[in-house]
């Protein structure tokens, strides 16, 4: 029996237009069955005839980007609280929304639940390395604020995600830090090194920002403000790098043909670093499949988000989340 | 009346020789004053013949790489001490180190004290932005558990500093965060947006790491754990894409050639994005002049550091830093 995906069709700067061409190519690319959650109308305006591997399931209310997380409860008929619905009761076996982070993070805890012994949700991002598999960096922007006990379930849910999502069988684990010596660190790092060397197997100690993108650490364990700070400066000086490159093959005529044998190259290159590739954020610490997509998702990224939710169904990374936790409870 | 330096010549991983070295180019090059402090066997050893321009200091003790900040006590005599006390004395107008960064700002605030008005020392670092002036980032390391009063410190004094080091007349200044809205960041930014708001002129209200390296924002505030995350993720970053680009230019006789012509570009432009040559941590809210450099810190980076010595002292930054704080008071 094929996976069903609900997807938020209201959800995202590109949505319903992209987001529904996305799902529709993520049913035939995948084999999975997609539900389009959102404006009947909308939709259909998209996408006139569903099919047997594309449903339509029905939502009045879109919760903007803007809005905080608890429109959630305000609008109880919104997109993306549907979809949470649909995986609580079965319906689907996951969820994908690029809209409103907030409002996907509250809408998967109101609905679907907490994993019992996690006390607050964690978002996990591949980042890319390049020639190499991703490293798991979590939180990326779920929980802000942490105790260092918050820091220690992130790392035994991201290991656990990362045999799966990177089939790595005894993944190595660090814990973001300014310096690599164990005293190095703010109060939260300090207090979270000690608990994390005592609890969790493959624990290699801290680590830093440059070791982000190279081969070494496997998981990369943080809150979730210091995570959404480097993963978006991640992106930053990836883009500020190319752009300089494109510079470069633009600057004098040998340059401009030597560039049109190298560009390609190096788009084809770049694909590696591309987060629409490697990309699908997986919240964790909640009892169904919620990926995350960033706003700006288009066709490719919803297909990816989908297939990251694919993989997650597959390798039962929730099941397999929730007994760690209960392991070390 | 030439600008004297007191360069911790035991200080960094290839003291004393290419601190010796920098010291004698910057002398040469920069038109300063260069005392060397340190032990004199291993410094003449390098340097066999102290000229006007170049003299020497003798310090016994060496504070290593890995000792705790508490060693500038229990070493009495450490050059990079030593070189703290010549600025309080007044035989030198700055300092500069690339040893142990921890003794380094331990050994400044003692010696030379702490400005009026500014709780805790924060380190300022330039960022480069392609094709425009760099982006000062403060605090890149020094205090790492901050309170919200304590980064509007941070904030003024990277204001006064991008002035003179950017020649910006009213510099903007934004508080990094995990999202652009105000109600954006852990409790520590959302307190500090507000105050920051009320209280410094040119503050835009939060910015996030992808505003790194592109025109924008002068200066970027946060707390030194999150501010050294960012500075070594923008380092491993840079690092990662340029191992990939080089590596396409390698991947086929095709690209070897068109390589030949484009990479001697790529690496010229690459100046642009070295922090040697941007380079130079300043610490801010002390009473005197250090410049913190990075320990693996060769010729050209020390003499760059100097330069940056320099420019703060011609610029006034100390007491241009106690007015604001002043003011603020």
């Amino acid at each position: 029996m094929s996976i069903t995906v609900a997807l938020d069709a209201m959800g995202g700067d590109h949505a319903p237009d992209d987001v529904v061409a996305g799902g529709v190519r993520a049913a035939a690319e995948l084999g999975v069955r997609i539900v389009l959650v959102g404006r009947v109308d909308e939709i259909e305006r998209v996408q006139p005839a569903a099919g047997s591997d594309v449903e339509l399931v029905a939502a009045a209310d879109v919760i903007g980007m803007d809005e905080p997380p608890t429109a959630v409860r305000a609008k109880k008929d919104s997109s993306v609280a549907r979809c949470a619905q649909l995986v609580r009761d079965g319906a689907a076996d996951a969820m994908v929304s690029a809209g409103n982070t907030g409002a996907a993070m509250a809408a998967a805890v109101l609905r679907m639940g907490r994993t019992r012994g996690v006390a607050r949700p964690a978002v996990a991002v591949p980042v890319p390395v390049p020639g190499h598999h991703p490293q798991i960096l979590v939180d990326a922007g779920a929980t802000v604020d942490c105790t260092p006990e918050w820091l220690v379930q992130f790392a035994r849910m991201g290991r656990e995600y990362a045999r799966t999502r990177l089939g790595v069988d005894a993944p190595t684990v660090g814990l973001l830090s300014n310096g690599e010596e164990a005293g190095k660190g703010d109060e939260l790092r300090k207090a979270a090194h000690d608990l994390l060397a005592a609890e969790v197997p493959g624990f290699v100690g801290n680590v830093e920002g440059r070791d982000f993108m190279r081969p070494g650490v496997d998981v990369i364990v943080t809150d979730g403000f210091t995570g959404n700070v480097a993963l978006k400066t991640i992106e930053g000086t990836i883009r500020a790098v190319a752009s300089l490159v494109l510079r470069v093959l633009e600057s004098t005529p040998e340059a401009r043909d030597a560039g049109k044998i190298v560009l390609p190259l190096l788009l084809e290159a770049a694909q590696e670093l591309e987060p629409d590739n490697t990309g699908g954020a997986l919240l964790l610490g909640v009892r169904g499949v919620c990926v995350i997509s960033h706003g700006s998702s288009g066709e490719t990224a919803i297909v990816n988000a989908v297939r990251c939710a694919m993989e997650a169904v597959e390798g039962d990374v929730v099941a397999r989340v929730e007994e760690a936790a209960r392991r070390a409870g």
